[in-house]
């Protein structure tokens, strides 16, 4: 792999230091210049957390002519959401809740959990039952959802054969470094998925937009690739995209991963003990109480700040204040860890008790497709 | 590609020179030596058409112990069936035939004719329809028999997709040389094919038989190479293979391309037109009648020889005659010609009646999937 940091690796645990780079780098659009546009914006467009685009234009069109598009996403259903998942998981359901022509498409991609972490069909069709109830809690809206698995989608399947005579070893190498050739029909597969919604059998070509982290980004090129070659055939719009930024681990370092389950926030963890995992987490905080009374704390380095800004917090007046009591000393690490401890502890024991209420229907859902 | 003219390749017009070089090379089997196993030898077998295998004592055991056991093949459904379609779908019947324990699995690749020749589906779908009926005409015992379109069955992608985590690229570069992303999925996809029967769906791991052209053996060895690598998750057996020698087109050049209908005999020829290719083939004959009455023809040359010898002609006997009177000068190849053009004439005419009363039971088969 080349070793330039900007290099986006979607299969590893990617540290970005300046998302501003992408714009240049990649062709990213920042988001600001359409924000605007977008009407009752996310919390994650209002703060800067999705920061950048592809041809979202075409999506704000289509919600203000009222004509279809869609939103696509998934998940590999090998444990329990986690909060990267959950950040996908809330822009899918904003897009969605725009426009009543929005159609939501969510790829449960168990063949992969199996080929990757070795998780049987069986127990990854239980996984996705309560991945899709988390979802639901969310406020998926089922009508207005195509949820599908893996293994079963013989549409993307074929789309992913079809595509796999048009692309060169040297397009892939371009794209991902020298890879595995599983890792390459990984790509070609996630093509198949976000591109599923223009064929003819969900309507034909309309605007989908697929909101990603942004070591994402390499799929995204790819796909709009795949969609340009094969647009007189299946007259494909260039699909649309969104970036966020990645969420940290409570420690501090590389994305959230799944490994280090003490690092890592789930929608399913007892809320006691998501106390307890923010009362380890890093903060922005000084080496002692009395400079930090002085010089005031470093929010921009706090993951118990980003837990509020990127999560937890929708009012933001109350992220701002956070934010300035911080920086100004009025704020210490222990008051600022209790009180966001609770707020996730709130927060956590409704969405639970929410969830339980629509795992009947997410299981219905899965196996009436 | 290498230049070596030994190297196989499935994808091209290969000529093999020297079929016994395939033993040393590829670790190819003589069929000699178990032939004797085999009950009721197929012609293809008696007169050494089909030349090796590999691991075919599995199946000779199966048939003497009465056991399960499977044989596959498939074709790309583009135009109707050649010659060379044929031998396949002759030896695919003829070890259905050896058991009631055996069972015939049979891919219509509609996915790789749209992807290689730009077929649509619903094209393809209604070639598939009478590429079947010749199966049915030939002998295929549709009791006994799982026809599946290429682009229906989950089970064989998903093991493709799965397969795919376990190959290298530079396994699979070993195998077929430097080529496109997509040809090496097709590899994948054909690995599938083969050992889906040994899936739990079909009862498990199973010996499986798969006669095919010899340049197909890159598949062979690649499809075994992963029943190995996938064997403590499956139990897989590793597939068995039997060889036959490639079919000259009627020009003597090359193995049969649709691309040159004049020098192909498809079994939907219009017999006349049939006759009339025959009379423009290739023959071993002299340049004179004068030095052909006094030194003899050549058999080994001539293509219209291998038309009754290979295909058309079910007496060992009379296929030893026109050899001995070829070779002694007494046969003169204006009187073959009309002697083979007739023989083939009657069997098109006998087949495509045949033909005609299993088309209904093609499409049902087809679409009862």
């Amino acid at each position: 792999m080349n070793k330039d940091p900007i290099q986006l690796d979607p299969w590893g645990t990617a540290q970005i230091d300046d998302y501003e780079k992408l714009f240049e780098l990649f062709g990213i659009q920042p988001l600001k210049v359409v924000m605007n546009d977008i009407p009752h914006p996310h919390r994650h467009i209002r703060r800067g957390v999705m920061f950048g685009h592809r041809d979202l234009e075409l999506v704000i069109k289509a919600v203000s002519g009222n004509t279809p598009f869609a939103v696509m996403s998934g998940i590999k259903p090998t444990g329990e959401f986690h909060l990267g998942s959950k950040m996908t998981a809330e822009e899918l359901i904003f897009f969605q809740s725009l426009s009543e022509k929005a159609a939501a498409f969510y790829c449960m991609a168990d063949l992969e959990a199996y080929a990757d972490n070795g998780i049987p069909l069986e127990e990854s069709a239980r996984i996705a039952v309560s991945n899709l109830a988390d979802l639901l809690a969310l406020g998926l809206e089922p009508k207005k959802t195509y949820v599908y698995k893996q293994s079963e989608e013989t549409r993307v399947m074929n789309l992913s054969f079809i595509f796999s005579r048009s692309v060169t070893q040297n397009m892939l190498r371009a794209i991902y470094g020298e890879r595995n050739f599983g890792l390459y029909l990984s790509a070609l597969v996630q093509a198949g998925d976000i591109l599923m919604p223009q064929t003819k059998d969900f309507g034909g070509p309309k605007p989908v937009v697929v909101p990603v982290g942004a070591d994402q980004d390499p799929h995204i090129r790819l796909c709009r690739d795949l969609a340009r070659r094969h647009q007189t055939e299946y007259g494909f719009l260039l699909p649309s995209a969104t970036y966020h930024k990645l969420t940290r681990s409570l420690s501090g370092s590389l994305k959230m991963s799944k490994r280090d389950p003490m690092s890592l926030l789930t929608l399913n963890d007892d809320p006691a003990i998501a106390e307890k995992k923010i009362s380890n987490a890093l903060t922005g905080g000084r080496e002692t109480v009395e400079l930090q009374r002085k010089i005031g704390g470093e929010p921009e380095k706090c993951v118990v700040y980003e837990l509020g800004m990127f999560h937890f917090i929708e009012d933001d007046a109350y992220v701002q204040r956070i934010y300035d009591e911080c920086v100004s000393g009025k704020r210490i690490c222990g008051d600022c860890k209790a009180e966001h401890a609770s707020i996730v502890s709130d927060y956590l024991k409704n969405h639970q008790r929410r969830k339980k209420s629509f795992i009947d229907q997410a299981h219905s859902l899965l196996s009436n497709q």
